[in-house]
């Protein structure tokens, strides 16, 4: 077995996860450069929009952000509170795609949480605000980068700026109308990054633990990916704000800061590629090729 | 029933499946492009080098593409008559990477296949081959467009092509050892386009039928995604060319033409997206985000 992954790990290795590191490489591999971060380098995700979605196969955590789609995510911190998403089910799982859940006879009441909203598919930044720009040009976004470690568009004409539909994004599903989107059916990308949808449609926050939960769920048989039969629906749980989960009970976790030193070199790091595995290195890095690094608050910075 | 499926397909939906139609729309939806194609601007995969892996859970259908790497593909179908995968399995599957098989043991013999092969990473073309151009430029090849309806990069300066890494892609796993990869090991991009990998590995073909089936394999808990524990492999039941199999199990399937009048219109339905739902059209589409329509060979085409 030893043999076995010294050799089958070996395939495929640099590409990919990255993650990896070889004692024959000579430069740092990005293994080497997350561990080598210091520890204000790494930001803690805020239970107070901190999601924790409930499946039957363990939880997922997604972080909401409120920055980019202020009203949405009122609306859907008030859904939560109401214990609206508890019970419902994830209704679609399209291959490629995306997984959606909410009300699949979309009857609940939304109680105080609002039936419209603005369309707010883009958000104004001010010259202050942070914004990690990627060396590289993007296809569908004059500019490219992170704010606050999330993948980013940005125009500097209009001085707006998006969350980018890279895998794990999670946004409002919408009808026709831009106002119809209200937070009580939500979807997240589990494939090629949708970057068309982008300054479409509301995105709200990303996941940060669990995609493989959502990525490998069955898929839907129906149109779009839409399960067919009510016994197809997978069962959400319940979908709670941490902050209202015991102490004791909470996964914390650290996400990479953007605006790090560390977040420059890992961006560079998979830009050029200098491991051992590769021949020809690529030389650019698209906005969705770049994950995020996420680890448990470290013990010692638990504060009981 | 009838409310939640109009209102929750509505959402959405342009931007997503741009498979579905909608009445309102003033301009053809891609469904509308691709079901006016006519019958001869599709291909029939070639059952010589069509393949069926068959996993517990169905039928997936591979095309391999000898023109990119002849002597992968020569190697690839010499362990296939030897039936060298059958009882072999899924030794990995790491999110929004790859799915791959293989021996666990890294010990079957290879019989009369080779234990080594030349890098066939890029191939060369000739001023004839048809090629699909994109009209937007690609950050990872000096030119993006499609050949056989496969999306590939090209480099005008070296004359040389490759098949890209989008959602689907067939490679062969290898070692830092460029020699290394045989075809023993096979993968399947099941996430984010690792582009990254162009032109350091050999791609050898395309899944057309059956992504559902390896994109939702659990997990590996190990290190990239490899399976840790023996009762965690897939098995793979069996590994055959089209051509073995008797004609009444075979899956005919029919691609979109690349060089074809009706793939142009649908690059240019995907890059500006008329539809009702979106406001904000991309004017760009990258080459993993254009699914190539895939059909049932219509039954008067089947030759008895």
């Amino acid at each position: 077995m030893k043999w076995r992954a010294a050799g089958l790990l070996g395939a495929l290795c640099a590409l990919t996860c990255g993650a990896q590191s070889f004692a024959a490489s000579k430069t740092p591999s990005v293994a080497d450069i997350v561990a080598a971060a210091s520890n204000d380098e790494w930001r803690t995700l805020d239970p107070a929009r901190t999601l924790y979605l409930q499946l039957p196969g363990g939880r997922v955590i997604i972080e909401l952000v409120p920055a980019f789609a202020p009203q949405h995510v009122t609306n859907i911190l008030k859904l939560i509170s109401d214990h609206y998403f508890d019970g419902l089910t994830v209704i679609r799982a399209q291959d490629n795609f995306v997984v959606q859940w909410g009300d699949p006879d979309d009857k609940k009441p939304l109680g105080a949480a609002r039936t419209k909203l603005p369309p707010e598919y883009v958000a104004s930044y001010t010259a202050t605000s942070s914004f990690k720009r990627l060396p590289d040009r993007d296809g569908y976004a004059p500019l490219a980068g992170f704010v606050d470690s999330l993948p980013t568009g940005r125009d500097l004409g209009n001085r707006t700026q998006w969350l980018a539909h890279c895998y794990g994004a999670v946004g409002v599903a919408r009808g026709n109308d831009p106002e119809s989107g209200n937070g009580s059916s939500l979807y997240v990308v589990i494939g090629q990054a949708p970057r068309q949808l982008d300054r479409n449609i509301a995105v709200v926050g990303h996941v940060w633990q669990g995609m493989d939960l959502l990525a490998t769920l069955p898929r839907g048989g129906g149109a779009m990916g839409f399960y067919e039969k009510a016994e197809q629906y997978v069962p959400i749980v319940s979908l709670r704000r941490a902050l209202d989960v015991p102490k004791a009970e909470r996964t914390s976790l650290q996400v990479l800061r953007s605006d790090s030193r560390t977040f420059e070199r890992l961006i560079l790091a998979r830009r050029n590629r200098h491991d051992e595995w590769m021949t020809n290195r690529p030389g650019f890095v698209d906005l969705c090729n770049i994950p995020v690094p996420v680890r448990p608050l470290p013990a010692a910075a638990v504060v009981h």
